[in-house]
């Protein structure tokens, strides 16, 4: 991008409710995505599993195939109409048999950009806490997903790929400079963990951080956290939500994330050679 | 150590002032390092620089060899009398011409366990907070610590180190339970980064992280941000200083870090095949 100076980009993030009905959810998307469109906003994120209520015995219900699914191309009617770009949060993927945790993420034309497929499923059983074994019903996805648009280059992951530093690094060396998450947190690791992991992947990258949640939903049998927010390259929250149905907004300002990076080039300190990570 | 219970490791962390005198500093170490075992402490940790201003100018007059050294054989003597097991923060060590950022690692015996040379040099210039150039006066380190002892297996590494996840991940893929950062951290990104930093640590490699820093001397060019802090594998805060010269003290349960890792298999989650850190 050379160093002339960028205009921030205009982001929106819709903190949804999900409910028991696809068609009911792809509505509350289509209309939650319009509205932070007509308010500005270039990019829009959903949650991770929007259209579907969080459990994995209704993922193969649930699972549409691209293309064709209606999900999928509600999707990019709506980027084509409102002319956004949009990281459509995530549904089940049917793909070759297989189901996927997968975020669909399209340009302003319509096209698809790219998409992300979970890499690390959520299995755990947590005392006090939910017990949830999504490998019984999906697949992992197998490549980090960075994808290059002229508004800047932004890294996607899903929830549970958040918790793994290596793959935020991974994005940002092939170029991030935004990660995006779309997540589905819940009360107990919520509290714990979220805005903290949110804040150490800006910060150890120098790179704005996204996390997208649902609106919690208390009849769920799996409630969600919310608390969607931005964090900044020097890990300040700059939009954050709380519980509740909303739309965040925020400015992403690339240039800021080239200010830290000449200030303290922690990127450039690193050394790769000494470090085991297999 | 099997799947009986373990025993508690009973840790004391002396924030220490530093003054322009290293027989001042050191007789300051020496009676903290003492007063933390008095009470009970089987492990107890400096900060680092704790024998030497934190300025680059001086660290040649300060630097000391391994063996020899009046500050690294006060270290082995207290380990000695006082049978606890000693990380010795850090000082300025000369080896075969080049100085370090060294931290000494003594067992109860008084024999040498290990030591840490600062890998990542911190060279920042960061606006509205502190210049440095450590890599004008200093070599850096090529390799990462992991100590193991009776106690556990610990990993130690020198305050910018901490900036690099992927420092901690190989040390914890090495065994260790617990990392511990001798730092001196600043006024700016003190408040910024320091708890965040040993909260990402030790929620990423479910591990408790220990951060000890120089208590503040605002007579310094270089002021210190002192609150030095103990988080657990959960990331809660166990221990914390504020920024005042203390010893603070804190149980090391490895029975919750098997726990948690259990309950949360993150380490084995983990997809090294796709990671690009390179």
């Amino acid at each position: 991008m050379g160093d002339e100076l960028r205009a921030p980009l205009k982001i929106g993030i819709c903190q949804m409710p999900v409910t028991e009905d696809k068609d009911i959810n792809n509505a509350k998307a289509r209309s939650m995505l319009r509205e932070a469109a007509e308010q500005g906003s270039q990019l829009v994120i959903l949650p991770e599993m929007f259209n579907c209520p969080y459990k994995t015995s209704v993922f193969q219900k649930f699972a549409e195939q691209y293309p064709g699914g209606k999900t999928i191309a509600m999707l990019s009617e709506v980027a084509r109409q409102e002319q956004i770009y949009l990281v459509g949060g995530s549904i089940p993927e049917l793909e070759d048999g297989v189901i996927y945790n997968t975020s669909f993420i399209f340009g302003p034309g319509g096209e698809l950009l790219g998409k992300h497929q979970k890499i690390h499923l959520f299995d755990a059983d947590i005392e006090d806490g939910p017990c949830f074994q999504e490998s019984k019903a999906l697949g992992a996805g197998s490549k980090a997903t960075v994808v290059e648009t002229p508004l800047g280059t932004i890294g996607v992951c899903v929830c549970y790929d958040i918790r793994f530093p290596e793959l935020s690094r991974s994005m940002v060396l092939r170029g991030a400079e935004l990660i995006i998450i779309p997540a589905a947190f819940n009360m107990t690791t919520g509290p714990a963990h979220w805005e903290l992991l949110l804040k150490a992947r800006a910060v150890d990258n120098q790179a704005y951080v996204v996390g997208a949640g649902q609106a919690p939903n208390e009849q769920a049998c799996y409630i969600c956290y919310g608390h969607s927010a931005v964090v900044d390259p020097w890990g300040r929250i700059t939009a954050r939500a709380g519980g509740e149905e909303t739309i965040i907004y925020a400015d992403i300002d690339f240039d800021l994330v080239a200010k830290i990076r000449r200030e303290l080039p922690l990127l450039k300190h690193r050394r790769p050679d000494l470090y085991q990570i297999k």
